[in-house]
């Protein structure tokens, strides 16, 4: 069974219980309406040795980091500001001490950069290997929540940012070259926090989410929880430095926010986001009634058998 | 380091971070007042095979409960209800399809117990070995909160149920004995939530916490939380079924509450728990203004060199 094949199957077997006020599973975060204009967030994200990440390709300072980042990823992607973080370390025994040690400084430098108390936690030590698992709480006004499920035909689809660097730095890093400015990138995503704020106070951003496992594979989020479909125009994605135009819709862990938004509204929202963040927002295409999703090359239809990353 | 060191150190990194509403470290749940009358409470647990659990010695639908129970025990001993859990799962390959189905099971047979709803998550496969955490929220309203700093000289000191019972289990899995009594009980822990919430609406009671690592140590949190010493009548801790004093006293994961409660309400206390749950409230010993503990036996000290159960 893949990793969505189980989600679904979880999503089945919890489907009869009582909701307790939580909004259904199926977004970058679980949302908690307080009753008084304001909802909480919450996403949790577990990051296993080996799998998603090797010693040897990433210092623990920087392990530190990207663990919070992913995290403030999904917060933002709903428009929400992160406001503190839960720590579950399970570390083998030749990751205690200095490792450890730095890990927590690389963790402590990106919770300061934000903002983010750590309200709590647990440390365990693990037969084999290192896991992470960070669950990040966050905090919205009602109106400014975005959801997965928000794209209407007709919508703009934007990227906030260029993409691929971080596939393109896996490669390298895969290949054992560590020190491009790619593989960088891969080791030090920077979530898009103040952007996701701003993008959620926005009415006219009617979707968002973070592209953590490629555009390819993300952008089908968006279209199956809204019922939508989507052109995609290839010669408009923004590759990174370093990533050829497949990468930049396929590669995983870009952590760039995608969101869809009212086509007439959308020039003065990115003039608006450039003077704002100094950076465009791209617009890769639009929100469709179809149910497909169709590449696009020059206007024309491709047939590419394009998916993005697939982590199980 | 021992796990308490590592996590003093962590919280003296973060000290100076903006606090964000967030009460600070050091209890069984972190504590976010909303400001309308009511808290949300945040717990997170971390469980590593073969360190935490052996696959040979507990079935998935055990582990899938004991997983949730743990947790919910942890909002149960601030007096919250809990409404929701995030649960992220590490798998090796051997433990995908019927393993994690049966896992499933279990962790929703108790969510359906306690109406707790499962709203997030996070799957993924691991190199080595099965690891598994869990965030448990729950609601309170701030006056109920009970915390384990709240323990005032004179109170007396009360468990919620026999002690020791988890330990001797441990003790007999780990000789090979599988299929006694106290290793079930081991494996199929029973969080008292019903129990934590009706104590919380009780205002004579002062401190509470669950018992994890054994009473020894457990003790040693409200005394040093709340400023204060204890004596422990050994004559008078209740040992369940198959565990002797010592194990009752120090063997880990009983998950039974441990409260300290205004010495003039106490019997009364006691009463009507027996007559809501049907068990009784155990007095065990006293709140002092020391700084010690101390271990009795017929009213005199005995020098005792007990702790509680390491995890790390």
């Amino acid at each position: 069974m893949t990793e969505f094949g189980f989600i679904d199957r979880i999503r089945e077997l919890f489907a009869a219980l009582p909701a307790n006020g939580f909004e259904g599973i199926g977004d970058d975060c679980a949302v908690l309406p307080l009753g008084n204009g304001e909802s909480l967030v919450f996403t949790t994200d577990m990051l296993a040795e080996s799998v998603h990440f090797l010693r040897s390709a990433i210092t623990a300072r920087e392990l530190g980091r990207k663990s919070l980042a992913v995290n403030l990823s999904d917060v933002a992607a709903m428009g929400a500001r992160p406001v503190a973080t839960l720590l579950s370390l399970s570390l083998s025994a030749d990751a205690t001490g200095v490792w450890a040690e730095e890990f927590m400084q690389g963790y402590r430098e990106l919770s300061e950069q934000f903002g983010v108390t750590l309200a709590g936690g647990d440390t365990t030590r693990s037969a084999a290997g290192i896991t992470i698992n960070v669950t990040a709480i966050g905090r919205i006004a009602d109106t400014h929540i975005k959801r997965r499920s928000g794209a209407l035909p007709g919508d703009v689809i934007l990227t906030a940012g260029e993409l691929g660097a971080s596939g393109a730095g896996l490669r390298d890093i895969l290949a054992g070259r560590s020190d491009t400015p790619a593989a960088a990138v891969h080791r030090n995503p920077q979530p898009q926090v103040a952007e996701g704020i701003w993008l959620g106070a926005r009415p006219e951003v009617h979707a968002m989410m973070d592209i953590s496992d490629g555009l390819a594979s993300d952008i089908r989020h968006i279209m199956e929880r809204s019922g939508a479909g989507a052109e995609i125009d290839t010669d408009r994605i923004p590759a990174a430095a370093g990533a050829d135009t497949q990468t930049a819709a396929c590669g995983g862990e870009d952590y760039k926010l995608l969101l869809t938004a009212d086509a007439a509204a959308a020039g003065q929202l990115a003039a608006d986001f450039r003077t704002r963040f100094g950076t465009p927002l791209y617009p890769v295409g639009r929100i469709t009634k179809t149910g497909e999703l169709v590449w696009l090359e020059n206007g024309a239809p491709r047939t590419l058998d394009w998916h993005g990353y697939t982590h199980y």
